[in-house]
């Protein structure tokens, strides 16, 4: 064989190997109604840290999803305000600007719609309305400065301050959270040694297995459809099984929840595998601890197999890695309150 | 009077004027047996960040001493794990490295020594014990590469990462955390025009009034110390005002609460002016919510004297000049525990 013919047939077997699945894009997409700016960026990174967007002042965006971490907690289901925990594992940060709906469930159609959830949820920032929360960015003269250079047009004075602009800043900020340059994502760009053997056999078996009819994408996370655009998919298809009970895989009815209607009962957002391993625990309840336990379960209820030890390990080696590079961040400053304190 | 007169005469009055309090020098004192290294910085920041030294997984250094803001958290006690509280204010954690004893009650004689109280407070992080701690950080591959880099000489393998180490790692980190060229440091190296005339008559208030026979020194703190020696007063010193029932002054009895000699009753550690306009609520059990209020209460409190409202004002003005510039810093990278949790 010509050294041209080897190549193109390499060529080929690596395209049809891993089409299910290109590199991460550099940049995710953007709304038309809310194009990036480097204000913008810098105005939501500090909303993002700040915990004085949440009633008590001690949580912030960041506090369950921790981007100097995987853009989780580490918890099964994350701490409020009060100590309160909610039913859900946070799901990451990392990469959501790729997810066409947000939430477990898919009730946000953006990440601007989802930036107002937590605010005013009970067990999470507590605040008692999105007003109080305007109010207290009102009454930092920091923070009014960066608004009306990050909204020009539409905010002159601290009374043009909404909440919307609050969920536009915070979704900029979010659309910088991307982790290109996994070792997959190199070895999709021809670097055969980025991946080890394991890895490569790992990539064979989400594809023989099954796992990719679901986790395809350069999400992982399932095609790519427009914004508000979401992809279910049942979970567990296969009932009855010992994880199903162990782990309380029916406890929580997922899109049923939001729609009441029968016929979406365990029907859930496909999560992205980007960065799954330092992501754990798993699942929409956190209730599986480790990678490992999660891949076995994966494969009993959603396609009735039984994976053998050596199987789960490869798979696992390969989910690692996609673990993407997490790009440096300064530290933001928060505006003070100058001489005051909600608290 | 010649210029050269003029200019000697205007420097002898700035110095007689200002003498109490140097600027803030760049660099803090660094004990012998901790010298400072760019791998001990570093690593001691991703110790300070991370919720994974907290029971839970919920609270870290950070979580009280924000230093993305100024160093405390704006409350009057802080939050721990499991939403309790503990009975005195975050001091702010910004020139920390100054002071030469820890704690509103000065029990610890270094930053090293304070670094290991707030892990196992059980209303603060809540570690059953510092074994607990140093297990963790053991069970993470990526400390313990860190830990080797910061202490090569020490450490070989996990097995010999103390919590002496973890402590010399997050008092090497804070005493990067200074925040010298406030106006008031820029004014005391001849920018006169650094500081307002409001300012400039605060500057002579806090003098005439007394506040500076404690509160002198280039941290506002008291005089310059050696490590372990501390500077304490007495506060309130004139008993019984309508203040120190309003805010339960005297309810917790200060160092007496440590030694239990009660001649120590109502002895606290001097608290540095450095950034006091950012780190409200004030005094150590952070009754009091405005700096103005709390000018006016220790002016009557610990000089017996009723300040008008335009000395507060004077006062406030030039306080507010004591807020430095905070330096820029990178967000550190939390190594992962790949696949697994602890929570």
């Amino acid at each position: 064989m010509t050294n041209l013919s080897s190549f193109i047939l390499a060529s080929l077997t690596l395209f049809s190997l891993v089409s299910f699945a290109d590199p991460l894009p550099a940049k995710p997409p953007v709304p038309a109604d809310n194009p990036m700016s480097l204000a913008k960026v810098e105005l939501g990174k500090k909303l993002f840290f700040d915990p004085r967007m949440s009633k008590d002042g001690s949580i912030s965006c960041n506090s369950c999803h921790n981007v100097m971490a995987g853009g989780d907690d580490n918890m099964s289901t994350s701490v409020g305000v009060n100590a309160k925990h909610g039913g859900r594992s946070s799901p990451t940060v990392w990469n959501a600007a790729f997810m066409s709906v947000q939430f477990w469930d898919g009730r946000a159609k953006s990440l601007e719609e989802q930036a107002k959830g937590p605010l005013t949820n009970p067990v999470e920032m507590a605040m008692s309305n999105h007003a109080e929360v305007v109010t207290r960015i009102q009454s930092i003269p920091g923070y009014v400065e960066e608004f009306k250079k990050a909204f020009p047009k539409e905010i002159k004075t601290e009374k043009d301050i909404t909440i919307d602009h609050f969920a536009k800043a915070v979704a900029t900020y979010e659309r910088t959270l991307v982790t290109p340059g996994s070792a997959y994502d190199l070895y999709m760009k021809g670097n055969k040694k980025s991946l080890s053997a394991a890895a490569v056999r790992g990539l064979g078996l989400v594809q023989s297995v099954g796992c990719t009819s679901c986790h395809m994408g350069s999400n992982f996370a399932g095609p790519t459809l427009p914004e508000g655009t979401p992809f279910f998919q049942k979970f567990p298809v296969f009932a009855g099984t010992e994880f199903e009970k162990k782990y309380e895989l029916t406890k929580d009815g997922g899109k049923f929840e939001v729609t009441k209607n029968a016929a979406d009962k365990g029907f859930w957002r496909v999560p992205t595998w980007r960065n799954v391993a330092v992501t754990a625990p798993y699942f929409h309840n956190g209730s599986v601890k480790t990678l490992d336990e999660a891949v076995k379960v994966m494969a009993k209820t959603q396609l009735n197999k039984d994976l053998k030890a050596d199987e789960i390990s490869d798979i696992v080696v390969f989910l690692q890695s996609l673990t993407g590079k997490f790009p440096e961040q300064k530290m933001p400053r928060l505006p003070a309150t100058d001489g005051k304190t909600f608290f």
